[in-house]
């Protein structure tokens, strides 16, 4: 195992250890899931999206997470208030722009997130990435396209949209790669019948935000959640695959549940390129 | 097998190989089911309902999925917009009348989304259709009823709502029937476990609006989606009905994900009346 | 078994053949798992928070149960007339106050809840029922803290908070305490994995609820639903507990589908303080 692999693995016993509060404004499709994952690698999923109580719930969490998998006009303004009480207490924000180029509303609330409020780790697909990025792409629907399996597209979108918005990206799919604009990292783990049930995108990113909650270093936060991901993908289709896409959602529960120090280090394929 | 049975078992193939996109508005209770059954039978889920993008992603979907389960102010206005945009478009729309018959607000909304939205595909329990055909119904809750054990019932319900509405309508219960107002056919598959997992119902709804979104032939695709969730419901049973309904419900997934022509044209049970 | 305990096992075949019907105003986070538990324990659910319905479904229900894990300004409207409803046609009302403590928002609602409404049955973790009581505790997250652990507190608490508003409460955690203020009894049912899935206090409530709709002592409503959720925790642990929360959250639906006088009787540990 490299350093830097063994620098991550150690991340699976500090999430389990600080049990970090998580904020999560999410969509209403797979909220259950990012609330079960967030509890299942250690840390503690809180839901809240009223104006009224998004700052202050943010304000005694220690990570928040931003998805707009089912945005509306209601609870984008708590994200954006959520968004810039965490910028102003020191919290990171972790970003899902589900869907960013399928509409206008999308676009228009990625762009007023990414302006209005400093993130610190933006996950994402190739297209929603690329979309951010300012390159072409289509978005069809919310779930991966063929586009993903293209690594050196992803790593040259996660490159750009990093060094655009000066935060870390991930942008998962066939390979992982997150990039800080300059470092640039893979990962090969995953399974495709991940995108056969969805929100397996929001529940990577529930992953990303419960290690930043827990960890200072946010590129290696964000590898550690999209790793774990994967590696449960993986496991949960040795368990379960020829079961069904029911089975094997719940096998990825499961697996990020038994997640420890010794399967993450003996499955993760992560490179620094 | 009839030649009519092996016309709908075709159409399994023909959702998995285009992967329609379809926007569904529904309710929050069981959009994460719907998401995740429209996935398993090959077609792709988008959910958004806010007013801002709403017809933008009806305009890129194959088909509307409207569901009033958890209806509110904000997303009725949605439902119609939409709902106007894919009839302006020719896209399919599949409505989903839950509860209607249990509040005004319901009742209203199923009148205005009817007599606004030319809906290709209804798809009810008896007394849902029933209220909607003028029929005397008692709603008790949102699942179904005993009197849905009432197949003659159903055929003159489903023929009169059918005729008063112009579309197709699928009555479903012990025995499923779907009309156009002069053809029936009837589907004996399912189980009476269904009744025992919420949104089994907006599953099928789901499934059928995913069939649409693939086949221009929205009876044959109201019959195939009412098909595979009733033989769906017998495989689960087999295979997990003796362990509770919480794994019933996830393998009634697990067979949708795995339906093909083989499932669907050993176990299929369609009779043209 | 005590004479009490087989009065409260009797209750079980009681809401299975009563099939109440059950109002949830609920969050989005938990609210399929609320819909399935009613289901399981032989109860029939109904979600419903528009203010233009919500009385109306209220008044054709047994029972209506609050939930305020996500509450926005226009649910908590809804709660508010549905539980005069309510109060006004003599259902009971069961209220789960989801984080008070944790922001002014919760803690506000929760005050205007319990001012204009009169419970039947308040069921909460300890930190939230303190915060009630008015004594001090610390809220994290809206999962069950460490605090949980300490009996003598939760009865302490319970009686506190069941004397100051006139109401059956519920503390769960390690131990759990329903008081009405005189009577006390603790549940030593449960198993410490119930708190690694989301929404299992929230389940405890759907179940209390259901009870409640069928059974006119609210008391032994409240000791039933409680000792449904510990046994199912228990019987889960055992059948999936080595899998992970995933396949544990699935077996606690199993367990309440299956629950019956038999495995209650056998294994409730129900005391009368």
């Amino acid at each position: 195992m490299s350093e830097y692999t063994k620098q991550i693995t150690r991340l699976i016993s500090e999430v389990r250890s600080k049990k970090p509060l998580i904020h999560n404004i999410t969509n209403y499709v797979t909220v259950n899931d990012c609330a079960n994952v967030t509890l299942a690698i250690g840390a503690s999923p809180i839901m809240a999206d009223d104006i009224d109580e998004a700052a202050d719930i943010t304000s005694i969490s220690s990570a928040l997470v931003i998805n707009i998998g089912t945005l509306n006009k209601r609870t984008i303004e708590s994200m954006i208030l959520s968004g810039k009480k965490a910028n102003e207490k020191g919290i990171p924000v972790i970003f899902d722009p589900v869907g960013a180029g399928a509409s206008a509303l999308r676009n228009e609330t990625t762009s007023t997130i990414l302006d209005k409020i400093k993130i610190s780790v933006l996950r994402g697909n190739l297209s929603e990435i690329s979309y951010i990025a300012g390159r072409n792409a289509s978005t069809k629907g919310v779930d991966a396209s063929e586009a993903d399996i293209q690594s050196n597209d992803s790593i040259a979108v996660a490159k750009a949209a990093a060094v655009k918005l000066g935060c870390v990206v991930a942008v998962t799919g066939a390979v992982d790669v997150i990039s800080d604009g300059k470092n640039v990292v893979t990962v090969l783990n995953g399974h495709k019948m991940l995108s056969n049930v969805t929100g397996t995108g929001c529940m990577t990113t529930a992953l990303v935000g419960s290690f930043c909650g827990a960890v200072k270093d946010y590129f290696k936060a964000a590898v550690a959640g999209v790793t774990v991901m994967g590696i449960s993908g993986e496991i949960a289709y040795e368990a379960a695959g020829h079961k069904g896409t029911g089975s094997y959602h719940i096998a990825i529960i499961d697996a990020i549940s038994r997640m420890d120090e010794n399967i993450f280090g003996e499955k993760a394929r992560i490179n620094e390129i």
